[in-house]
């Protein structure tokens, strides 16, 4: 196992825009707030979804598309450099109203609400190609 | 995007009372602990749930009740004001005997057993009327 | 409710190892660290996995084993200590190719993948038995 300590600098809480994208406005905090490295906890709602689910024989990512609105139960991720870019990895929950779960990698989502607790973390997050996942990976 | 910088003032570990309701022993720790305004995340187990849904057409939660028992496998929310009162702003992904995941706003559930991780934030979280959304949200 | 106050003492960033177990892994970062008692989140993708219920008629853990790789979506427990050896108590939510959510206690899984966040608190968190439930909780 990789570990490393780390210490939380800065917190914020945001309320994401309605209308933009889930993914893109955790990435736009990371660039106002110039945070290489940080770890959020969300929720919300989103007006449809894209939830990425990495194929392990494949090694590729394959979507499965929402186009619906869907609640965010529970939203999981970390803010790290990809190829230099700020890249929120972030892993999502969502439901029906018949309470059904969905979850997986959120790519896209089109936020209707979201609220968000970012931890930036005293560290640097560089992901880099791992050999035995084919992923790009911090540590 | 509403983004703003806070603290996390106190932290409490909490377990729930076997019985009571959930949300509200989020709100029982908010009054007796004075918190305002705090993030937490929580685990555990349910005797029934009360699952929001909330319809972006009709602006308006919509219910789903399962009357039976759940583990909580994630839960994800926030304390705030609402109309002057604590509110438990609480998103939930249940589960059932067979691993089928359920998922929403949680409004009431029956503590089976609940672990809870509270950080007190150094802000003001007052709910306001949104209205691109006809939610109350705070920022 | 039982409640105390906590405070975090070191935190860590951790890419659990590919193949090994998700919560030996925890627990062996606990040991490592010398954290007995401890709050995480995570996110990642497994190769297969165990999912406990609890059920509370029986008072009896029931399996579901998923023998497919799934995402972690999200990921929440805490490390304690339960008859003197650490315990990480690891809910997850896993999610299929279609997008298909399953949760519920995570006894075993085997990495894929796994990104974690853990915070030390500075308190002791012994499981005893609790006759309400037949479980092992703290406090």
């Amino acid at each position: 196992m990789n570990v490393r300590e780390v210490e939380t600098e800065r917190e914020f809480l945001a309320r994401l825009e309605h209308g933009a994208d889930w993914r893109e406005e955790l990435e736009e905090l990371a660039a106002a707030e110039d945070l290489d490295a940080a770890w959020f906890t969300a929720m919300g709602a989103v007006q449809d979804a894209e939830l990425w689910y990495y194929d392990q024989d494949d090694f590729e990512y394959k979507a499965a598309r929402f186009e619906e609105p869907l609640e965010v139960a529970a939203c999981v991720g970390n803010i790290s450099l990809l190829e230099g870019e700020l890249f929120a990895h972030t892993h999502a929950v969502l439901s029906r109203r018949s309470g059904q779960a969905l979850a997986g990698h959120l790519d896209r989502a089109t936020v209707f609400a979201g609220e968000v607790y970012v931890c930036e973390l005293d560290t640097t997050l560089e992901r880099e190609h791992d050999d035995a996942t084919d992923l790009d990976l911090w540590l």
